[in-house]
């Protein structure tokens, strides 16, 4: 079983997670966690923050001579904006009560329901955390999970599909998106998006139907919907096989090779390799929906909770599109879940027991 | 914190649940348990075992005088088709290894991934549990949930919004639907669609943005997503807010009556009453779609497992249309994850005990 | 992982448990599982219900052809004297508030704060499920793990070595005991003792160092203390270890064989089995002190929580002495946690591909 | 519900803690855990290091202004001595394969069992995690909690019974305890004793009977017999409860003042607090047992277990006696266990929520 927590406040001094459950002998490869890192910050319509910041990643634990040790791991990634938000964010500093205090929520956002919930007077205190900052962590723990992935062969990639409606598959579709960027940006609005996660090369059998909690659909589900600002997730057709008659929605079966030797295939994949909560071996398709970013420069109404007068909804630095950005967040939850399910079939200490277990089950598989 | 088990296979000798984490003075209304159960079984489209059986629960552990106890509660449900079903499904008999065994995967079902997981040569040792006999027992414990959340006046409901592409808002979508679906049947295919779950009254700031599992929005999409055939989950707009700018999605923040004795609201509900991964104290929408039902009278094409060759899938009395059923299946997943939710913010052992802390809640956010 | 949940009053109509997580194709052999619950019921000092009721267990799902499916198993043992409780303990009937409540809690019991904790004013609505009764189910859950170890060679047994001060190993110690327990039951008094539960032929490397909650030691400890009126727990030398000087502590390590085809062996075994929270190899040696029935005949000191006045504490039907049989929850509960620290090293979904993993090990270990 | 993940190496960069699940508003008091952290390295016994580094505690997430935010706590102790380790515990450093290994293990260390287990071939890999250098954030997340449980007026403490026999209660049992310390280092060899720790104050009704994985008791025994070289744990009377009759067990029950203005009380206290895994309002009493530190300089014998052969076993630097840190380390993860239950119960996601909660109940508790 794989266990992670991650922490940290969008301008505090670090982020930081920890995975715990991972087996020995794991091989890390630094430079990747760092690319995945950097592809968090990428894509048009990205706001000043993520030029400025290229986010690094330390471990400090659970990771000796480049490999994992068994135990936790750490990760850690500094804020490099720190210094200027040292006071402001101070752990220990006792501002006297009379510091400014955001009280005017962001509809959309966590701000309103998250002040009420925790019994806030400011509105900071909800959006550090409630930050999409948070999922810095999130792809940093997914970057490991992908390592331990593709020792099996196994991988998981995104794309987006759409932004503000506009296909990626259309003729000009990068121009076209580009100026629907640019245009919400002049106009002080903001653009959301449909994306697609692939995992290639499951094996057979990961999930189960026996219990609820533990079918692959379900959690892949959680993974990708507790993204902040995905409103919707779909597996294979999606929506879509609900308009369809069942004939034109089930993937028949083949084989090919001489009985024993070959091996079971689809022409289609409408499940998007899921049936009955489990891998079928066909390729895990995904699609997801981000809602547009909730932080507007022309802003909303709102109400400030202190007065209870209308008043415009507060603004902090943001991004006008963040879809790139969350189609990566998608495939290092979509990796985590996927590593997690893949360590509950398999079981194993090190990467030698593990892979042992897996060429077993593999052979035995051909043989089905 | 809600824990349930569920088991049972769909031609054992009973389905079982047991929920344990309920607080004590719960009254059970049983007469509300089984209509629940009863509304699991109807609809058009349904196929004959829905009308031979009439699915009922007995308690034994848990309850007392009508009231729960604290301890775990057991919920059975006989199937009363049982005395047909002994010998096929005994549970100690030695068959000898010389009785007939099901070895043709029916595609869109857990058959063929299931019987590869778990070492099978008979895939009925698959279909008994992967049948949606199984959510019976999601549905008895979400009949407890939903009497536990009418309480706090909170209320749970379902409607259908498409079978097949007809949309149930349609003029006469009613006879539309009914001959779509006879006409599916006609031809020995299947349909699925679209329904839409509501939660009345939930109070602000249940899950919360801290940690990504403990996200409202996560955990109701991975409990819809388990319910067998769902390909699809939606929250608020769903789909929809990918395609739209910021300013015509996020819903504006308004007060009425007089500061600290009024209250918020909104004249939209495009989030569907989750920000942040929280409640806000507007109705929670949740969209899912059913993909058709995966037993179809006129097979699809598949594999013998045994000899590898070409066949037609099997064939299980089914429905043709289950799209109902699921919707009630979908508020009883609902259920159980608000009380759970409900459960982690205001804790306590007694019903009196947590109406104090609601109550005490309740006046503080009025105040907010 | 192994899930299970137990319910189900001392005089309810039943007691139910659910086990999620067993693999498929383990053979069930119910006469033993009736024998485990048979020796639970078993030792001199016994009161007159043990000889009343013999349990049978039941299973009514997760096992067809007397192997599991891999799909959540059901235990039901049912209380013969059901008809004699039907009324006082029926789940739906009002008792229009005027029956006979108990409110003397019995010191020593749960009675006393089960009654605060739940907001009861009958004391029944405790000692119903706080009864030692709630132990039926765990030593049925318990045996299907042992039928699961045995698969391994790996045995779990225990035995009482003290009653009431007395030891199993002084002459003539049976009836000493005897005479102890005559004693105490005449003067209507209870006595508890110690005993000891092995775990034979454990693998190497099962439970771990690196994460608190992983550690073996702690999970039985916490297993073998859930057992009702059980006040402490030893490992090995147990309290003995801090008496002693290191050298006259630790087991050393030896070797015997040809490099590579021979094995370590230990000459003591002062650890009982576990170093650094996991197996070593050895035997793994466990403690427990069972504290007296606290249901006395002649009753203790107690208040009335209606009145508040002095009186005599409440008396249900008991027994003497059962720390036979509290060796006999023990050995299930060391049962459960040795399977399921066993499937999270070796994972797996069919005992085929977990006797292959443990294959696998066992030469890897040959080796080392 | 209380979630923490410790990390770190004995001799790695930093360790670090997450804890997750604390409410918003929670005073933390630097000091306060520094101060901890100091009470776990002192100790008549102590090895070299614990005078060279002094643990300071820093916080990177989840608090503000000197209070909790509500979001998961960043807690990191730098290891001073990093700069010597740097190149030997290098997380990246690629060794090229020729560096010393530590092929030794050391009986009654983790050594053996974890080198197998995590299929390694040099005991660093296993020693740097199941060092008791470990549990610093145990103590530093033990600490963040006892300010918590402080704000109910539950107090946390432990004290010193036993060093190698010597009775903490004896005459001169300073000098004494001393002198078999200092004795012990002249030999080469090392000592451990016996703890008991104590919390003051917890209301009626942490815990429950009516499941056996929420028992106050089990969870306490394996929160303290996770603490490496924990071999026995006891609650209240222990052992010698097995010893006794009933009759002069079980704590009986009394009542001061009017009826529904008074209080219950107790004359004795054997049960430690504890009546059917719940707290019944007297003070918990949890008594342990640490083994001698099994790294001795005098060393015993052992296996090479690249070579087979017979050796001495390895020696890190290590401590005499550590019983005093222990005992620290005892309360902190009874700190945490409190915690954790106090929070199941009483739910909450502020401290004025909480503290709302808190009261209703104790009034509740007080009419009772």
């Amino acid at each position: 079983m794989i266990r992670f927590l991650t922490a940290g406040e969008s301008h505090g001094k670090s982020l930081t997670a920890i995975i715990e459950g991972l087996p020995a002998g794991l091989k890390i490869d630094f430079a990747f966690i760092n690319q995945e890192l950097a592809r968090r910050q990428i894509g048009y319509g990205r706001g000043p923050r993520m030029k400025l910041e290229k986010d690094t990643v330390e471990i400090t634990a659970g990771v000796r001579y480049g490999k994992t040790l068994g135990s936790p791991v750490v990760l850690t990634v500094p804020n490099l904006d720190w210094p200027n938000w040292e006071k402001i964010m101070s752990v220990s500093l006792d501002p006297s009560g009379d510091y400014k205090r955001i009280t005017r929520p962001r509809p959309g956002h966590a701000d309103f329901a998250g002040s009420i919930k925790y019994h806030y007077d400011d509105i900071r205190n909800v959006l550090e955390r409630s930050s999409a900052r948070e999922t810095t962590m999130r792809v940093a723990a997914g970057a490991v999970c992908k390592l331990f992935l593709k020792e099996f062969d196994i991988n998981v990639s995104a794309k987006v599909l759409e932004i503000g409606g506009i296909k990626a598959s259309d003729t000009n579709s990068g121009k076209k998106i580009e100026a629907k960027i640019d245009n919400a940006a002049k106009n002080g609005d903001s653009l959301g998006g449909i994306f697609e996660i692939l995992v290639i090369n499951a094996p057979i059998g990961l999930g189960t139907y026996v219990h609820w909690d533990r079918r692959l659909d379900g959690k892949l589900a959680q993974a990708v919907m507790s993204i902040p600002a995905i409103k919707g997730v779909e597996i294979g057709l999606g929506f879509e096989a609900g308009r369809r008659l069942g004939s034109d929605v089930h993937d028949e079966i083949f084989y090919k090779g001489r009985p024993g030797e070959g091996e079971y295939y689809r022409k289609t994949n409408n499940a998007g390799g899921l049936e009955g909560g489990m891998t079928n071996g066909e390729t895990i398709i995904i699609k997801a929906v981000m809602k547009p970013i909730p932080t507007l420069k022309k802003p909303l109404s709102s109400v400030d909770m202190q007065t209870k007068k209308m008043v415009d909804a507060g603004y902090e630095r943001s991004d006008v599109c963040a879809v790139q950005a969350a189609s990566v967040i998608g495939e290092a939850m979509t990796a985590i879940v996927m590593t997690d399910t893949f360590m509950e079939k398999f079981g194993g200490d090190s990467m030698d027991e593990i892979k042992a277990g897996f060429s077993y089950f593999k052979k035995y598989v051909k043989k089905s």
